[in-house]
């Protein structure tokens, strides 16, 4: 196991001192104290759930500092504390274990390997006390928190605020779980948008559900931590509206459109214009009338919450209690999201019910909000922060979408995210339109929803799979430029639902924004990061939005790297950049020779054909795509006609990949249309990192205080080893070789040369291994499946692979 | 999905009336009142999360009651309410959706399919509306909890106790969550109990972790559901200590061992004699010193917590913070399991620390304990038991043991729980000897631990594998005459860690003990089932130990069934019976013919071979036993000379399996020592049930308001067909053909006859299906794995199986 802590900050020891006594770990008169008494102060401390002198020193009794003596023997001899006794007693208050785990001989060789900090002092003082009690207590335990959140959570500061008055409790720049869990605010409020989207007549009004500590009723000014997501009143079954995928691959008429004229109205829609005017308030309040419930919650925003962060999430439009209809990543979802923000900022209004106009202002808010979230969650984030609002200081965006033509298409296809074959924004919008949970409600919105839908179903266009206007409304890049917030985003470098590319191209164009921006890529699917061993990513996030929300002057914008990047080949090993996706680092190309690729290009024309005839098989299979493409990659496989491999020879030395592979091949298709698919695979025996993290411990994480826990994580190799494994995939529509707005006419048979951008990576490629492509048509988990049997032929003169190496 | 709800008392109108008012949900004068006024009241008080009259009407409106009308405009135009009308109201209000669960038009229709109850009248009058609302608060939701409880989850209870004296609330004879889960006494003691294990001198002390409301601190009295669970504090890693089960069989000299003299000495142990005094108390306090914390508790247990049952857990010897030593199923294990008993009633003293001798008393606790827990808990709940210790009213022992042989021995064998290869009592201990987290603790105990594994390695005799004195200590039914308290079992039939026959020996044992006696078979390996949509499992629980611990008068005894069995072959459909495994069962025998299995008798010599070589096979593949079992199974299989597989011909009707398969073989092979493995599989292609279940919504179940949650989950049909399911096993050693206590030589080649008893089990074999005996030597998942190849032949003739049909 190997730790890595990048918000374990420096500061001096001064400082130290301050921070200790302002959480009581010592007194003020530490350095006038003894030695012996301020050891045996401390170690009281570390047992917040025994109450009584006997039982703390029960368990101060338990460990063990050396061969033969334990803990308590040392504090009533009082002859001389080593720093090896300290870090022996310290990695057992770490819940590291003596002998299974590492030698009370050796404690220092233990903490090297784990890669816990320590202070190397050989004999112990009161100086040195309280660096090493500092350092210990911002150090991770095995759970993969730090020790003061451990104590935290077995009640260190459960009396904090007897006789004081509540405040924020920041240590080592990170704030301090010091507010009471048991009684936590949990109510709702409705905000009113500048939206009609269901044309009643009335403005929509958005339920936002609060989390907020107590505390802030005695008058405490919180930031908020804000997710929108319209998953968080449920969704609906969309089993029987997804499209059809087995159908046949449409010829398109050639077209001369252009990305500069695709009819994009940026500026607003007609249902603005006829926007109803504001409610009046009737009343004033401080108190809702409903409770708030808790479905979903992002454990993450649970962690700060207890810490002095509110949490505040919202579905949105068309979802359950809120008014208005989905229309997936349209502006009216901005606008909507972003009319939270305006009720936490004071420059939108909220009502306590949807009947008395009694309003509710966001009076317990600082006026900071930063956005969480992963998916659709964070990808409302971004859309967000596109639009510059005041008041939103930064996001953190997981795993979310920077143009939905990304997620439904690509290259003039339709391409579906994993597991989604058959989704389509119709679909999405469907399955999130939770007010048809409350049958009487659904009803008033219905039809017009019925309506959007068709309008949704039309303007998606699966049979083009081209960029149009549609797509643009969909494209947060476009407003880029107004971003005023800064930016963490997080990725999975195998998050086949929302591709690499989405942070890619965010990360790419943030390069003109001058705003502070971070980037995270791991090596999951499409999952959330924060209850990783191998990573204090939490605590990261702590000293980011201390910094940012509540002007902590904690060096978040330097501790915390520009570009990390956990690495694929071994466990627990995380890379520290200052870029990725640089365009400018150099590409080796790899050229296609009867099934080699190679340095040397093939000098004249040498044809290779494979066919797009394993739809029938798949179907007969009746495996999902996983299954498939298991199947799809062996070297004897049921679907060997169907493709085409070429693999370099062994690489002697290590080889990083980092951004764009891009590869140009030199095609026909012996139909008037055709849809090219690509994958590149690093092909021999191993064991692989799994792309699902382990649990290490169910429940191992506690968030504070008889407050939620979290299961800790990992990502290890897998047991038996396996033969490939993917890097990065890519799709295109034949006609759309040069354009994904403007359709070329393909002639059967003929060649054409096309260039095609894989989703941008990172991965470390072993000597020893071989760097595969794999080029073929149907891709049963992404495209659509024609059911007209085709032949493809690769030219492999002009045919190559260029791939930036670091 | 499928209700099944058996807790759904049936009480006089004149009873509900009674406990409607008791728990506020109608006022006494409600004869009196226009049932307008009565039928708002209901609906208003449905919201509990809507704390004014306008959101509260806000969520009205939200229901539909016809097609055209929500059911606040029927509320005020107050014309006429139908039954169909409150059915509409009420499915959702039970959380199913209109048009994508049920149509308006045909409640009654949906209610019949999702065997919900309802009240059949046409027009709601006041009298009809009391029968109704009683009825639906008792009935299930989408979300397998009675709506009472949805309702209390949500806050219906939340304000039961101002200016009131708490006190227990029953309704429908089942307890109800009306004490405050944000203010849970978490508290420690230490039990002193009659043994000193680890030889130090004093008596163990076993730390015991309380929860309970904060209410019996107002001089409430409350049960105890105690569960003993040696992981509670952690478990120790023993990847390290596992045996090598690559070994070969041991030629075992023949002896006259019989089941009489096997030397266990059931008084009393030599440690006991020595047995130190008790401490004398310094000291008396009702507080305790130190926080419990929660690590790892049972979702029944959390469930009835806040209901009014106080939860302890305890870990026993040898456990973390507790003195002792681990000595896996022994006598002291058990004595140690009751010392907590003895403290809850009053008769064995505990303290507040280890030091002081300030002894605290279960104060709180009215004197009546139910033990509860799954595995190696329900075992020492079983355990338990059998000592006949007074104030223990019940204990729901899930998937236990009832005899530590049939956990890690056969016939004669070394045979492995699923999963377990190489583990024994001696490796459980260990793990389980969680002191060792505490290393000065852990130093104290480690040499006399060390020579107590020596002990267990020797007497657990894995060279042997015969029944002795030493699995006599561990095996709990020689004790079933002691039993004083009602029982409900709970084991899973697919259960290959503690297998069916625990449960079977255990039920068959109890035949001849007078009390009451419940056993609930599932299609699930090693679960707990009180998740499950299909089954009111943890209702049925309250209303046991509300009538066993409470004394409350709700028919439990004869409302829930003596034998309740989950179908296999069908998702939720729970089959009730009076009797299971009855040794009467006429069995049916088929014989084995010439890879047949047939109604007629092989009439002369017909030999069949097979091998036993596949465990080099087996190291070559490196899969798990999981896999080894589907490829073993396979038509062409790696495997196919190391079995032999008999099928009978395709069933023409369907046949239940009930009880134990006997299989009568005579087989030679070619070594003076041999193991046999049989399975019992039904062979045909179809989607069976999973032996997961799945989870339909992830924290669907809250346990309580502001409480813990628990995934709602059910069995459901594989998505993809399978060709085979395994139904029983069974193995045996060649050398205890007659007994597992002696052994008899065997010759090499020569002919022998054995029968053997498989698992019990219960299986619905569909028509269309063939039941077939698979024979086979080593079962890479549970027996050795031999080195030495080996021959094996069976002479069908004399060989048959005999399998009991309902």
């Amino acid at each position: 196991m190997k730790n890595n802590q990048f918000a374990q900050i420096k500061i001096s020891v001064f400082q130290q001192q301050k921070e200790l006594e302002k959480i009581g770990m010592i007194t003020n008169d530490f350095f006038e104290q003894d030695f012996w008494v301020n050891l045996r102060t401390f170690y009281e401390h570390c047992f917040p759930e025994s109450y009584s002198k006997t039982t703390k020193n029960q368990k101060i009794a338990d460990i063990l500092v050396t061969d033969l003596q334990d803990l308590s023997i040392v504090l009533q001899e009082q002859r001389v504390f080593t720093g090896e006794m300290f870090y022996n007693a310290a990695l057992q208050l770490l819940r590291f274990e003596v002998d299974s785990e590492f030698s009370l001989t050796k404690p220092f060789y233990f903490m090297d390997q784990e890669q816990l900090s320590y202070l190397a002092i050989k004999e112990f003082n009161n100086e040195a006390l309280l660096e090493a009690i500092y350092l210990l207590l911002t150090t991770h335990t095995k759970r993969g928190q730090t020790y003061l959140d451990d104590l935290a959570a077995r009640g260190f500061f459960k009396d904090y605020f007897v006789n004081k008055k509540p405040h924020l409790v920041f240590f080592n720049g990170k704030a301090q779980p010091v507010f009471d869990s048991t009684k936590i605010i949990r109510e709702v409020v409705y905000v009113e948008s500048p939206l009609d989207t269901d044309q009643d007549g009335q403005r929509d009004l958005l339920e936002a559900t609060i989390f907020r500590p107590a505390e802030t009723n005695q008058g405490l000014r919180m930031a908020a931590l804000y997710t929108a997501n319209p998953y968080y009143k449920g969704i609906q079954d969309i089993r029987l509206d997804l499209h059809e995928v087995e159908v046949d691959l449409v010829i398109k008429s050639s077209s001369s459109q252009t990305a500069e004229n695709l009819g994009f109205n940026g500026d607003n829609s007609e249902e603005r214009k006829n926007l109803p005017k504001e409610r009046i308030p009737a009343a004033q309040t401080e108190k809702a009338e409903s409770m708030g419930t808790e479905s979903g919650s992002y454990s993450l925003n649970d962690y700060l919450l207890v810490r002095g962060f509110a949490n505040i999430y919202a579905g949105g439009i068309g979802t359950r209690h809120s008014d208005g209809i989905r229309t997936c990543g349209s502006k009216e979802e901005t606008i909507s999201t972003v009319a939270v923000i305006e009720w936490l900022t004071g420059v939108r209004k909220a009502y306590t019910n949807k009947i008395d106009n009694v309003e509710i202002k966001a009076w317990w808010c600082n006026g900071n909000v930063a956005m969480t979230g992963k998916s659709y969650l964070g990808t409302l984030a971004t859309a967000a922060a596109t639009t510059g609002v005041a008041g939103l200081k930064t996001i953190i965006s997981e795993a979310a979408i920077s143009s939905w033509y990304d997620y439904y298409r690509e290259n003039g296809l339709v391409v579906a995210p994993v597991d989604c074959q058959g989704e389509d924004t119709d679909v999405l919008a469907k399955l999130c339109f939770s007010r048809k949970k409350d049958a009487a409600d659904y009803a008033k919105a219905k039809d017009i929803f019925a309506e959007k839908l068709q309008e949704l179903k039309k303007e998606q266009d699966r049979e083009s799979g081209n960029y149009s206007a549609f797509w643009e409304e969909r494209n947060y890049l476009k407003d880029i430029q107004k971003i005023k917030c800064d930016i963490i985003m997080v990725h999975g470098l195998n998050d086949w639902n929302v591709k690499p590319r989405h942070v890619g191209a965010l990360w790419q164009a943030l390069r003109k924004v001058s705003v502070t921006k971070k980037i995270f890529l791991h090596q999951g699917k499409h999952v959330y990061i924060n209850n990783l061993y191998s990573i204090d990513f939490t605590d990261m996030m702590n000293l980011w939005l201390s910094h940012k929300l509540y002007a902590v002057d904690n060096q978040a914008d330097t501790v915390i790297p520009n570009v990390m990047i956990q690495d694929n080949a071994v466990s627990e090993d995380w890379h520290v950049y200052s870029d990725w996706n640089d365009l400018k680092t150099p590409r080796q190309s790899f050229y296609l020779t009867a099934k080699f690729l190679s340095e040397q290009a093939c000098s004249s024309t040498e044809i290779q054909t494979f066919q797009d005839k394993g739809v029938r098989l798949f179907r007969q299979a009746s495996k999902d795509a996983k299954h498939w493409e298991q199947e799809f990659l062996q070297e004897k496989s049921l679907y060997q006609d169907n493709r085409l491999i070429f693999k370099t020879r062994k690489f002697e030395q290590e080889q990083i990949i980092d951004g764009t592979i891009q590869v140009t091949l030199n095609m026909a298709v012996d139909q008037p249309a055709g849809q090219l698919s690509m994958m590149v695979v690093d092909f021999g025996r191993a064991k692989r990192l799994k792309e699902n993290a382990d649990v290490l411990a169910a429940k191992g994480q506690e968030l504070g205080y008889q407050w939620k826990k979290e299961d800790l994580k990992e990502f290890i190799l897998e047991k038996e080893a396996s033969f490939f494994k993917v890097i990065t995939k890519g799709h295109m529509n034949f006609q759309n070789r040069l354009s994904n707005v403007r359709n070329e006419t393909i002639k059967p048979h003929q060649f054409y040369s096309m260039t095609l951008s894989l989703q941008p990576t990172y991965y470390r490629l072993l000597s020893g291994r071989k760097l595969g492509l794999v080029v073929y048509a149907t891709d049963m988990g992404m495209t659509i499946r024609p059911n007209i049997e085709a032949e493809y032929q690769i030219d492999l003169n002009g045919s190559h692979i260029d791939v930036p190496f670091l």
